[in-house]
């Protein structure tokens, strides 16, 4: 059995306790994989993690998904309790709690089930388990490490082809096809997103490619990423065909100044919002502050967006070995849009870049 | 924009309406793709749909994806409202709700999102919508069932392929892969589940298809299924190779018996809870009931696992147009297992078998 998730899950119910929770209740979810290595789908039938300080572990598992569950690399560690259908499975997951006091429940914990419990457990206040979980995600371990930097290698090398593969006159889906074998030529298990949006298209941060073709001086972000070793990548690079569309170059070199900035900001001990104010600080001397319309980045690992995130009101700071994204853009509805992303790490130094592709702005063909 | 999707809105708003609810919550999930044809990932920034009886839907999306969301297929049904980074959504979707009385929040809404809500309207009662969202989705229209149709077809036409290829020798993640490729090969968009469980492995109904060579005399459950057009198929056979293992043909003969009783029992107006008792009790009088480690059957559409549930407390009374599997089951630990699971449809004189490949044994090479 693994040592290291044993720890994990000694760690989360210290944490849990410190935080003046009396339990952690955690559903199939990253959350789950991280503690325990077990990964079921989330379904209808409830799975749940119960970690209290000091006790051992126990998770209530579906009669029919015992068998599965014994064989979780952490299972010797932790006390299974099945439940069979046509019996109350919040009833049974409620002996497994206290009656009152706070308990943190997974983020992803379906609101079906949190309903249940509490209505099982109604002396009991549930609050979010991301103010524990994310404390010990947040910090990458040198296998963690590794993972996600392979996966960035891949996002990189796949970048470098598509720059030199025909975009002018294709659909946006078949580029974005391109770019999911790419990833999975390069490493990855699987793509998860290839956003390619083109011309106009360009302007919605979270396009769908569709069936626009691709036409001259258009601009295209592509934003993609895939699975590899259970962490994720998430890149995204601006290119143009040809010549750039008018006022284009301006707000490419302030996106570009706002990332590198904000990437070479990154010390152990800044704070998340911090980061954000310096590529948002740069974007609006430059006259584009009001069409930089999100936040700055995410926290990236088993999840492609999780904690901590890089948003003006988020003080928390950032310790080495935490990762994200520093992605800032600029949209202007109807024209186009900019956006440059990279994953970094912190570092005890400062800061380690895991993409290195070329952000200079890329002409293709 | 499609009639079809507002006359969805408005009926759901009479449902929960007439259950005594004073609005809908409905996050990214299957319900939000039945009401709206909108289908965005479920993330941590909230998209809500809001359905208030008598009133125009609204939707919180945030601000980045707005440019999505305005081209979702009833998008000029729903006002959107959106909301930016770094401010409070949950606040900002106060305002779209009443301040007391009952709310439905769609299942499968994350907890973190349920429990913004929960602290942002203090005085309102949240409910899962699923008393309200399967009423509606339960029954299906011909679009619907015709779509159900042809992904039933494809596991029909995978499993009798797949019966023509080796099984002996080979690990059951092989012959995994191999139904994976039919089922996309036989119309489906992509394979979602297919297990092998072999052997002893035949036994964990859930079973993971895993490095296990497959060996003369193996029992093997093969539980597959995949999406077509939005909608799932989900079928099961048990196979032998050669010879079955002692004592397999008596079990093999319950299980095959009670779900062809089982299907033979659909009619109109029948409750749920009694056709997973024509299932059992054939499976009890066999002296394999203690065996039968899960429920008869579940509905399916727009997910794989929806309700209706087939279980024994569920009096749910079925109405034509609603689809199920027919899944009986009988788990022998450290032998084998068997289980044999159809797709059927209640019509308006009986029952509609939507998968079509033999129940016989089948005997493999």
């Amino acid at each position: 059995m693994s040592v290291r998730l044993v720890d994990r899950m000694d760690r989360a119910g210290e944490e849990a306790s410190s935080q003046g929770f009396e339990a952690l209740v955690i559903p199939p979810s990253p959350d789950l994989a991280y503690l325990t290595g077990y990964d079921p789908m989330p379904l209808e039938r409830p799975t749940l993690l119960v970690v209290r300080p000091g006790e051992a572990p126990a998770m209530l598992v579906p009669e029919l998904e015992r068998p599965l569950a014994s064989d979780a690399p952490a299972a010797a560690a932790i006390e299974l309790v099945p439940w069979s259908d046509g019996s109350d499975p919040y009833a049974r997951a409620a002996r497994l709690l206290p009656d009152a006091g706070r308990v943190a429940v997974g983020d992803r914990l379906w609101a079906s089930h949190l309903l249940g419990l509490q209505r099982a457990l109604p002396g009991l206040t549930f609050e979010a388990a991301s103010t524990v979980m994310a404390r010990l995600r947040a910090v990458k371990d040198e296998d963690e490490l590794a993972a996600l930097r392979r996966a960035a290698r891949g996002a990189d090398e796949s970048f470098r082809t598509i720059c030199t593969m025909p975009f002018l006159g294709r659909r946006e889906e078949e580029v974005a096809a391109d770019l999911a074998h790419l990833l999975v030529h390069n490493g990855h298990s699987r793509a998860e997103f290839t956003i390619v949006a083109s011309g106009p298209n360009a302007a919605s941060p979270h396009h769908e490619p569709g069936s626009r073709t691709i036409l001259p001086r258009d601009a295209v972000v592509m934003d993609f990423g895939g699975e590899l070793g259970g962490y994720h990548s998430d890149t995204t690079r601006t290119v143009v065909v040809g010549e750039p569309p008018a006022g284009f170059e301006r707000v490419y070199e302030s996106v570009r100044r706002a990332q590198a900035a904000a990437c070479e900001a990154v010390v152990p001990g800044i704070s998340a919002q911090d980061i954000d104010r310096v590529a948002r600080r740069i974007i609006e001397e430059a006259g584009f502050g009001a069409r930089f319309i999100h936040r700055t980045g995410h926290g990236i690992g088993l999840e492609v967006h999780e904690p901590p995130y890089l948003v003006e009101g988020n003080d928390q700071t950032l310790e080495p070995g935490t990762t994200f994204s520093v992605e800032p853009g600029v949209y202007l509805e109807g024209e186009f849009g900019v956006r440059i992303e990279d994953i970094v790490a912190v570092t005890a130094q400062g800061v380690e870049r895991l993409n290195r592709s070329t952000r200079e702005l890329q002409v293709v063909g």
